[in-house]
This record gives C-alpha cells, sequence and structure tokens, in this order.
C-alpha cells in the first residue's frame, strides 16, 4: 500500500515581505515534489506577542537591513516589490476573506485571491489594509465584491481568523513564512533550499 | 589594471550556533571564488541590546524550533554538534584571545584557534564559558597557555574585544553570523548561497 505524501503547510502572514517571497515559489516546490500545499494565513502579531517580537522594520540595524534585502531580493528572485506606503500595517480583511472562501470549499480560488493579495500589496502598491482595496482585489478574482465585504466584516469570520492563528501558535508557528511538512519545520524564506532538499531526499 | 577583489569579512558570536555552522562553510566557499575572508568574532550581547533582542533559546516557540534545527543542521551540513552543557552563556576568552593573537600578527592562527573554540563548545561539549579550558583549547592549537591566560584577563585585550564589537554595531551589524562582502550584507547561515550567488555574479 502505497501512504499519500502528506502536505506542506504554509503559514504565512499577508503583511509579510518574507511570506510573500515565499508565495511566489511554494507551489512550484511543491509541484516538483508532487506535494499540495495547504496555504495558512495567520496573524502575526498574536505570534510576536507571545514570542516578544517586534515587526523587523522597526528594530534598530536590522530593520535597514531588511529594507535593503527586499530590494535585493526583488532582483535574486525576480519578483516585483515595491514598499507599500504603510508599512508595516495590520491586513486583515486578506485573511479573512481567504479562510470565507476556503471554508466554502473554494479552495483554489482562496490560493488565487491570496496571490492577488500579496501582489497588490507588495508589488503594485495598493492599500490592502483597508477592507474596500482588498474588496477591489476580489473583485479582479471573481468574487462578488459586496458579499465579500460583507464577510469580512462579520464576527464569525473574524473569529475564524483567530482561531486559526491560535492553532498554528499552538503547533509552534512563530514566524512567516513557516512552513511545515512531514512534521518538519522551516522558519523563512531562506530555507527554502532546505526545504527542496527535504522533499527530495525524505533524510537529513 | 585588476583591482584587487575585497575580502569577506566573517562577523561570529563563539556562543552562537548558526555561526558555528557557517564558520565550517566560510573558507570553502571564499576560496571557490578566489576571496579572502577576514575572520571578526564580536559579542552578540551588546548588538543584542541595541536590537532589543534575547538569545534565541530564550524566545517562546522559536527556542524549541532551534534546539532541533541545530539538530538536524548536524546531519544537513555533516558538521558534528551538542548542546553544550551551559547554553547560551557568555563565551568571552576565545573572542578575546582571537584578538590578541591577530593583533601580533597570527592571523592564520587565530583562525585555526578560533575553528578550535568552536569545536571545542559545540561537537566537544567543553567549557569554553571558562578561562582554563579555553586556554587548554588555545594550548593544543600551539599557543602558550600561560602566556594566553594572563592575555584575556587584561584590560587591553578586554577592550579590544569591546571596540571591535562596537565597530560592528555601528557599521550595521546585528546577529551572527553576518558576513560582509563587496557592501553586500547577509545575516544568517541560510544565506551562504545567496552568498556564493553574488561572489559568482557580482550582481543581483
Amino acid at each position: 500500500m502505497i501512504l499519500p505524501k502528506s502536505k506542506i503547510e504554509f503559514y504565512f502572514e499577508f503583511g509579510s515581505p518574507y511570506g510573500y517571497f515565499a508565495s511566489q515559489e511554494i507551489d512550484a516546490i511543491a509541484e516538483t515534489f508532487d506535494r499540495e500545499v495547504v496555504w495558512k494565513p495567520f496573524m502575526l502579531g498574536p505570534a510576536f506577542k507571545k514570542t516578544g517580537s517586534v515587526p523587523f522594520m522597526e528594530v534598530p540595524l536590522k530593520g535597514p537591513y531588511c529594507v535593503k534585502d527586499w530590494q535585493r531580493m526583488s532582483l535574486y528572485t525576480k519578483t516585483p516589490w515595491q514598499m507599500p506606503e504603510k508599512f508595516p500595517t495590520a491586513v486583515l480583511a486578506a485573511p479573512r476573506g481567504f479562510y470565507w472562501l476556503s471554508d466554502q470549499g473554494k479552495t483554489e480560488l482562496a490560493v488565487t485571491f491570496a496571490k492577488a493579495a500579496y501582489k497588490a500589496y507588495f508589488a503594485d502598491g495598493r492599500a490592502m489594509w483597508t477592507n474596500e482595496v482588498t474588496a477591489d482585489v476580489a473583485e479582479e478574482c471573481g468574487i462578488d465584491r459586496e458579499e465579500f465585504l460583507q464577510a469580512v466584516q462579520t464576527p464569525e469570520v473574524k473569529a475564524r481568523l483567530i482561531e486559526e492563528g491560535q492553532k498554528a501558535i499552538d503547533s509552534g508557528v512563530f514566524g512567516s513564512p513557516f512552513i511545515r511538512v512531514d512534521g518538519e519545520d522551516f522558519w523563512g524564506w531562506d530555507r527554502l533550499s532546505m526545504v527542496r532538499d527535504w522533499l527530495k531526499n525524505g533524510k537529513w
């Protein structure tokens, strides 16, 4: 009996540049090794509260390093990039909308929307900290704008995101991106090549 | 006129596992691309004070992740590893001894000692937080034990390490390992492959 290969859990925060860069590669990596990706947005805020962290941007020395790093990573990975006008900030409608979609079984659409939301924020400089602009992006993905706007403001959808975030933290997730597969955890965009090696070899 | 290729500055803290893993690879990387490495130990403590960081081990979620990560990195990079009995802790005689040696022009010996000191702490589980054991390691590298012991306790040598650390921080160094070459900064063991690509291509 051949057991199905376990899925790759891709944890990310919509306001995280390194999550954005990883989101550009994760599907291709999975496909190469015949795996599926489960996209799992969460809010970094509660995780940072748990670890006593603050956004990179606000840390002396690390902040300027990251700003420069994101620019060169754009060139290095051939991924469009611009520093959003408001950053760091809470990006909430996108992950709420994601779970609203995926809870309806529209997993593929949710991922399409996730990619569009990341692009809107980090490549196109759109105001993804607002419900309105996020609803525009949803509409561009073929999602009903008004339904989206209403959904992301319901207590149920808000609670759903909080619940997913708590589950992530409880399972050990503390950063973005954070990739889990076969019980192996990988923190950071920098670890994608190690993820590849794991998927290729299945051992260390 | 051919300008000489600039050197690779390798900043590291002797108590840093990721610095240890990077120290196993940096010389080979440099050699491949016909570069020299300048080894630059510094104390992470003052850098952490500046960035408001604490050692990974003491951070919820991140601590357990790192402990598991170091074990698998040992397998992944084929580098001996054991968690030191006392960790994290101040490892001071090693970087002091390093600058005492290199200030005498014994650069090669200083690097040999640095590698031996890292191995002693992270592979052999020796008490590198003590002057005595660090002097044993120095002796094994052919350094006069008593001279070493005296040197690392002088105010001049202690001040020298503090000065080097301050210069590192002032120049933007905030973690270990931290690699600087051609004005490009790279934080973390995870970035060695990006360092390689930079040295190979000289552009992004």
